[in-house]
C-alpha cells in the first residue's frame, strides 16, 4: 500500500526565532517540521488535537536536518512535507525548506505512537487510508 | 497573614534565546520569572510538578516587564524572584534581574489556581504556610 | 498628530508553543505581539528588516499582559495591533487576541529607538507618516 | 591528532520547554546541545561569545537525535558533550542525555565555521589545543 502524500506551507521568519548571528535557530527548523506534519494530517482530513484528545499520540523517535543556506527574520520560506512511509510502528517524514526555488535544508524524521501513558501501540488504520478529497497520490 | 518569600537564582544565557540584536528576547524572560516561581515553591517545600499531577494548577493571570538595560548571551544574571501577596484568589510575585549589583528589569505578575478544566478554585492553604527551614520571613 | 494605525493578523497555535497544561505559554503571548508589530509596520510601506539593516532598532522597553481566557494548540487566533501614540521618544501600542469574537487578552507595549550600540536615538520621521495606500486613520 | 574532548552539565528542565504531552518538547534538545557545546568550548579556555565577536562564527551543518526515552518537567538531567573530530573544514559532537545512569537520548552535531558574513572558512587553529587545566584527553 502507498502512502506517499505531501503538503506545503509557507512560513514567514519570526524575529524571536533568529539568533544573533540574524539567522532562523538551528533547533526551530523541527518546529516547523511538526506544523507542516500537522498540515499534512489535516489535508487528510484528521485533526492531531483530536487524535490526542482521543489518546492517540505521536512521539518523535528520530530527527534528522541538513542545513544547506541560511534562513533570515521576516523571509518567507516554503516546507514542503512528505509521508515517505508508513508501517504499524512507525511513520516517517522527509521535509525541504526552499525560498525562491533554491533548497535550503533537508530534513527527516520517524514518529512512533503511544498512548496516554507513553507506552508503544500500533499506528491507527485511519492514517493508512486517506480522506475523500484530499490530495493523496497513490 | 504575612506572606513575603524570596528567592534567588542564577542563569546563564543560551545563544538560543537572544535575538538578532544580541539580546535576551524580551519574551523569555517571563520563563526566567516561572523558573524563579518554581525555586521559590520548591524552597518552601512544594514541588510544582507534584501539584500539577494532584490537580492543582497555577495559571497566570497578569504580567509586566520593564526593561531597563539590555541582557546578553552567556551574561550570568540573577534572579531575585518574592511573593509579595498571597489571597483565596490570587498569588503575586515581584521579579528582578541583576547583574554585578545594577538591575536590569523589574517584573511583576499575577496567577490564579485552577483545576484541570480550568476552573478557578482557591488558593491551596499549604501555600499560606512555610516549610520548616525554609527562609520564610515573617 | 494622530497617529492611530491598526492591523489584523491571524496565527494558527502550533504544539510546540504550548505547554504540559495544553495552553499557549504566557510567555509566547509576546513573540505573537512583535509578529503584529511587524505586519503594523509592513502595511505602512516599512520592512522592519530593512530598518535594522540601516541602524534603526526598536527594543521594548516595557510590556503587559492580561491573559483572560486560554489559548490551545491548533487554536485559529485573531491579533489585532494598534498603535495607540508615537513620540520621538517612544512608540505605544496596544493588542488584543480574540477567538470567535471573543476577547482571549489584552496588551500593551512601549518601544523604545536605539542604534546599533544600543543607544537612544528619536523615533525616524517616516514612522510619523504613513504609507499611500495604507489604512492610515486620521 | 587527537581531540577528543568532553564536559558534563547538569539541566533541570523548564516548564516553558515541555509541550502538551508533558514532555521536554523535541526540538529543545538541540538548545541543550548547543549549551554542551558552549561549555566545553569555556572548559578549554574559550569563549564562544569573544570568538563571535571576532568574528568566527560557527554554524549548525547538520544535526540529528534519536530520542529513546521522554524527559520530563522539573527533571534534573546530565548532558554529556563530546567533541569527537575536528578538522580544518568542521567540528563534530557526540551528545547522551542521561537520568539516574539512564540513556535518554544520543545525537551527534556538525559545524563549519563561517565569518561575518557567512562565508566559510577553516577551523582556527586555537580549536585544535587545549587550554593548560582542561580535562582534555589525548
Amino acid at each position: 500500500m502507498s502512502s506517499t502524500q505531501s503538503c506545503e506551507i509557507q512560513i514567514r521568519v519570526r524575529y524571536a526565532e533568529c539568533d544573533p548571528m540574524g539567522y532562523l535557530h538551528h533547533a526551530k527548523y523541527f518546529e516547523y517540521f511538526e506544523m507542516g506534519r500537522t498540515e499534512l494530517l489535516r489535508q487528510n482530513g484528521h485533526a492531531y488535537r483530536d487524535m490526542e484528545a482521543t489518546g492517540t499520540l505521536f512521539v518523535v523517535a528520530r530527527a534528522e536536518c541538513k542545513y544547506h543556506k541560511p534562513i533570515r527574520y521576516d523571509d518567507v520560506i516554503t516546507l514542503v512535507t512528505e509521508q515517505v512511509r508508513v508501517t504499524r510502528a512507525r511513520i516517517d517524514h522527509h521535509y525541504e525548506i526552499l525560498r525562491n526555488g533554491i533548497r535550503l535544508c533537508q530534513a527527516a524524521t520517524t514518529l512512533a505512537c503511544v498512548d496516554r501513558n507513553g507506552s508503544l501501540q500500533p499506528i491507527p488504520d485511519s492514517l493508512f487510508t486517506s480522506h475523500p478529497g484530499s490530495n493523496y497520490r497513490s
